[in-house]
């Protein structure tokens, strides 16, 4: 009986093992034939499945984009069903408090220094933001629907400040500037001010 | 005659090749040999001067650090004479809104990805940090004893949450994501929240 080749599960490999040195080494002069020493396969087999070095990163974007928008979901589901709770939740889900995201903070970052000298990478970053800036202003804009946030708020205008909020207190948790509770004691202090007098208490009632 | 060897020139231009490695194509897998070529000097002379690359990289995050430190001391001299109107300055002075600051900023995330996994380099970036951590506590600390901030603001907490705002403004600048009017404007527009009623129109009126 000829042996059944599963090519999700090799393809999935390989792009974990990418992962696997963007994560702790970054993806400057980053090979396929490193690749594929790291994934335990040929180089000829990475590029039988990703073609080029440029078309598996871009892979490995659109993997590490997956991965965000399920934390993202899986946070969204687990917070008060409102959009002030979603607002957070996204945020929150942004932040690399654990592990995982960690390593995907890390990848994030190892793609961002690429994406300083390749206008394409540079596209697919602003596209992934515009996505997130987005959610966040609708959030925002049913929260103040709701009661929850204050109705003199820019909605567009606060997305970009939360957004650069939570890219640099992301920065500092990856340092060990904060511990991941406190980055999101300031994330809640900060949600804090824009919501009304009666409004959600951040980090307290949710 | 004998001819007279500048060393101190030298020293600064091996550090300049190594500035513009760093700030074209980051840090991964640099060398000595490469930083030489790139300042047409030997291997050899590089080490003399400077020992091992880590010795050579702990340096340039001392050239780093005193540009950072007098492109905000000129923002500062140049700034309204005031508490509020040094915070501000400093904040506008951490921000990559030009050629300068743009290079200084790609030369320090190049380093930031390294920090990653260098307890030394970590330990110096943190080091850094608290030190503008610092003058921004005082900064604001002053700036509420002048009635220009609220009173019931915590100045190390605002200090934290200005110092991701503008980590996380400055990595949307160089990304592209805001021109520098917009990212000095949604830093105003943060600092304004800060501001008593009577208090500075940041990026109005100073």
């Amino acid at each position: 009986m000829p042996k059944v080749v599963d090519h999700d599960q090799r393809r999935r490999e390989i792009v974990e093992a990418l992962w696997h040195i963007a994560s702790t080494r970054g993806l400057e002069g980053v090979s396929l034939g490193e690749v594929a020493t790291a994934a335990g396969v040929s180089k000829g087999l990475v590029q039988h499945y990703f073609g080029t070095r440029d078309q598996l990163l871009m892979h490995a974007t659109g993997y590490l984009r997956e991965r965000v928008e399920q934390r993202i979901a899986a946070r969204v589901a687990a917070a008060p069903d409102s959009a002030s709770g979603t607002l957070r939740a996204v945020l929150v889900a942004l932040l690399p408090t654990d592990d995982d995201s960690r390593t995907e903070s890390l990848v994030a970052n190892a793609f961002l220094v690429r994406a300083h000298n390749d206008p394409v990478l540079t596209a697919r970053f602003r596209e992934g933001t515009s996505q997130v800036r987005n959610a966040l202003t609708a959030a925002i804009g049913a929260a103040q629907r709701d009661g929850d946030l204050r109705a003199d708020l820019d909605p567009a205008r606060e997305a970009d400040l939360l957004l650069a909020l939570v890219s640099g207190l992301g920065e500092a948790l990856l340092l060990g500037h904060h511990t991941p509770d406190a980055a999101v004691a300031l994330l809640d202090h900060h949600l804090g001010r824009l919501a009304t007098a009666g409004g959600p208490g951040f980090g307290h009632d949710g």
